[in-house]
């Protein structure tokens, strides 16, 4: 199944992507994609209801805005330096671990919501991603197993502001965290959507021009190690988001680097998973 | 006025404590102390409600569980090394700006449930802190008007596992995340309760031996800066908590270090916003 949710931000309604290619809206089952609907078996439920409601979904028009394909999760977790090539760029050590930060889920927007540059920013910098759902609530579960706790994936492009993250102190979450630096979908695929997730193309254009071709086979900690590790150190819940990390073609690798500027457009897609973009503007006042 | 939450973990329903000390169940007032009741006016709407509705309130026996004041909040924000003191022993700089890490929501709990050292830890540590309630969504606020934004203050006990957060690759979150990691009351303390909340002792006790006894009059960024820088880089929400900082006297800064043993008793306590215990306990599979 393909879930979206769409609609106007922070009141979105669910729907899917039938197999046609149709947009439905489900909102007649009765429940978003949040922490609740996937605990309680949701994907299971809205699956077995479709059969006998299918038919009666109102057909949306595809213009319509689209928000991200879960509601707000309890966390947003990313791994870091996660491909070697991009370790490489960043002038850092491949890790011996996982690297693990949390972005703050306010930065959670829609596929195609502008990127709105912070207040003060000059480093914008662009990271596509592959992101895992989880479906079940996981503690200290295996990596044989992890893969029973996953929802399904998302398409994630995880901004990120270079000055706030290595120049401003300590922890990267500062430049991580700014109001629009999640957009998530266009779709969330459940797992049996994605034939092998260790193998999908993720690519990443700026104005047309591809800046990061990459493939989850490069993954050094791959989805199930990823998910078995953090769920040593906490409980993960149902709808949480995991950012696996991204290749390299960052601007930081550029020398000199490039950075985002209001008007360029970010174009990411990732096999399987659709494609988003983002306009960039500046931050101004509200 | 304090706010408490009482019952069984994760069914927590609302009460207060009145000026003569009685507990109330408030339940009546229909909204838990979550994000949608601090974002409308609930703290005004329960005192108004409270006028006409305390005698109505049945009387809670105070043995009864005490829960964490807030209900799950957006985030869990920590300031980390923020009193002199307390880098020293760390053998860390004295920070030009606050570091800022997450603490995964899922470690919330209330405040005198058990401890639960983690699979594998061998250096779980102590640290007491003020934690800083929002109260209203706060983005680019600056320190003048940040208290504007605050709802109250409560006591927070920063669980941390050393060798998870310092020797694990990378960033402070894993050693900050496990499940009881992040007890939290007993009682919310709204803002107008604490005269000066840049002048209150903190101590914490281990088996009844003083381990840390500090002073918010120390921190090196005061609670307005803080609210206000951290709204530089994300958007805070009501409800959300933030975590100051811990003065000397942690585990860590022991020659040589003091951890957590199952069976011992950690006591923290903040003036005017009452005392916490945790037994600790070794992990268990559920």
């Amino acid at each position: 199944m393909k879930l979206i949710r769409f609609g106007n931000y922070g009141q979105e309604k669910p729907g899917i992507i039938t197999t046609e290619g149709l947009w439905l809206d489900v909102s007649a089952f009765g429940e978003d994609y949040t922490e609740s609907f996937f605990d309680n078996d949701g994907l299971k439920r809205l699956s077995v209801w479709l059969q006998d409601n299918h038919d009666n979904c109102p057909i949306l028009d595809q213009g319509i805005r689209l928000g991200s394909p879960i509601g707000r999760p309890s966390k947003i977790i990313c791994i870091g330096l996660n491909y070697v090539d991009h370790a490489r760029e960043s002038n850092m050590a491949v890790p011996q671990e996982p690297i693990v930060f949390f972005k703050s889920t306010t930065a959670l927007v829609g596929p195609n919501d502008a990127l709105v540059i912070p207040r003060g920013s000059e480093k914008t910098d662009w990271e596509v991603e592959l992101g895992v759902v989880i479906g079940r609530k996981a503690s200290y579960i295996t990596k044989e197993e992890a893969l029973d706790y996953v929802a399904g994936y998302v398409l994630h492009t995880d901004y990120s502001e270079r000055a706030f993250q290595l120049e401003r102190g300590g922890q990267w979450v500062k430049g991580k965290s700014c109001d629009t630096f999640a957009p998530v979908g266009p779709w969330l695929a459940t797992k049996e959507e994605i034939a092998d997730v260790n193998s999908l193309r993720l690519i990443l254009t700026v104005n047309g021009k591809t800046m990061q071709d990459g493939n989850t086979s490069n993954l050094i900690f791959d989805v199930p190690y990823i998910v078995s590790y953090l769920s040593e150190f906490m409980t993960l819940l149902p709808g949480d988001l995991i950012s696996t990390g991204t290749p390299a073609g960052v601007g930081l690798g550029f020398n000199p680097p490039i950075y985002i500027k209001p008007g360029d457009v970010i174009e990411a897609s990732i096999h399987g998973l659709g494609t988003n973009r983002q306009v960039a503007q500046a931050w101004q006042p509200a």
